[in-house]
């Protein structure tokens, strides 16, 4: 294990760093993403990332995290909080490697529980339905024509490290509707007209749970390949719920069917 | 009518619009809050709330909104930006009297659907507690022992509107926890430990779903108080859900237990 120690606000690791958070296209062009905290660098490890740059600051945080890494840097509390996104009070931030799945790597089960999001647009929305996909056990999140990075430093925090656990992929939606009716998952497109109830749906078969933006809701791509429309019922002033909590509804509806 | 044209930065009253979106003592001292946005304020409008003063923005928003308000003010683009916590896009700004509820003021039904959150921490979660409380007809929100002011601008915001429509009650656990028992209503705890699923539990009676924060959960005088104990099944590696997730998927069981 290589060990430095880093001092300077000007050191070129400092600086990429910086970049790395903020520019999404250079985290692209790296093939790299930032992980902030100790509780997710671990989950990220658990889920065998390969993690290629470790940077610490014993001052913040004593005890250097248990995980693979071959290089590991030391940094001073002035260095640290120039680097963290998250106003330095984890102490740890690594570079891990992206890692991406397409649809043929999904091994799902027989009556697999996926969940599929239609350009969401906010990074904080889509980390919150992969915490709550991993906690319903989701098979997969597929996103179609995404308009984020899977690996947005804010998507990373708000799924508190979901994104490594849950099988996530991108794809178009052309693609996606392929897949699923090709493997033979229904389909049910979360939409106020023309719908059921969604508790009135078998999600006990092998089930696609289709969400929408909150703006604009599905297009017609979508609704077209539908095999059920189903709605949450609207019972009082406001028209719409989030969409993270949208999703969490229907996906513990087919936990409790598939019970 | 009154209209009037401010062009100043450092008018007087832009300057006190600064200070109370800022600071809730403040808010506090003059039993005012800020409302941001053209739905918003219309909700707000509805609900019958006091509107003190409105000020709008002609280069963004064209039509004065339909509100009943004697004190209006048209504001330039550069003064709107700068009283905007949300960053200019909506361009109607306005000072509304807060209204408080005590426990006593709630007419409720017969078998009405409580929650109760205990401490939340974060503004933007009680906002989003409110935004689907609305949606799934719940009769009030109590919060116990609040750590956030109820009026404040981010709680606003992520309730769309919700916090002028579902009564909303701030006491002590206590004050809440003698009314519920008092009245008849079943305390469910939302925990972990000694727990049996949410879906087991029956929600068509008299119903308080009680939430902790995400990180500390319930302290004990409410597990003590409690008729039931009642989980989210939690079946990935994350260990928790988002605090309004978590409320949501309750309340949406007893929607459906309620049909």
């Amino acid at each position: 294990m290589q060990e430095n120690v880093i001092t300077s606000l000007t050191n070129g690791r400092v600086k990429r760093l910086v970049t790395l958070q903020a520019k999404s296209a250079e985290r692209l062009r790296e093939g790299v993403f930032i992980v902030e905290g100790l509780r997710e660098l671990e989950r990220c490890s658990a889920a065998g990332l390969e993690i290629a740059e470790v940077y610490y600051c014993p001052a913040i945080l004593p005890q250097l995290p248990a995980v693979q890494c071959d290089a590991v840097f030391e940094v001073t509390q002035p260095v640290y909080e120039k680097i963290a996104y998250r106003g330095g009070t984890e102490g740890v931030i690594a570079v891990v490697k992206t890692r991406h799945m397409s649809l043929a790597d999904l091994d799902l089960p027989e009556h697999p529980l996926l969940v599929v999001l239609e350009s969401v647009e906010k990074p904080g929305n889509l980390g919150a339905v992969l915490r709550s996909a991993d906690a319903a056990g989701v098979d997969a999140v597929i996103v179609c024509d995404p308009l984020t990075d899977l690996w947005n430093p804010n998507l990373v925090r708000s799924s508190t490290g979901a994104v490594f656990s849950v099988p996530c992929v991108a794809c178009s939606s052309e693609e996606c509707i392929a897949f699923l009716k090709e493997r033979g998952i229904a389909i049910l497109t979360a939409q106020l007209q023309d719908s059921e109830l969604y508790y009135d749906t078998d999600m006990r078969r092998a089930t696609a749970i289709v969400m929408g933006t909150e703006a604009t809701g599905l297009t017609d791509v979508w609704r077209r390949a539908a095999d059920a429309h189903i709605r949450i019922p609207m019972l009082g002033t406001v028209d719409s719920l989030n969409v993270s909590v949208s999703a969490a509804i229907l996906m513990y509806e087919a936990v409790k069917q598939r019970q």
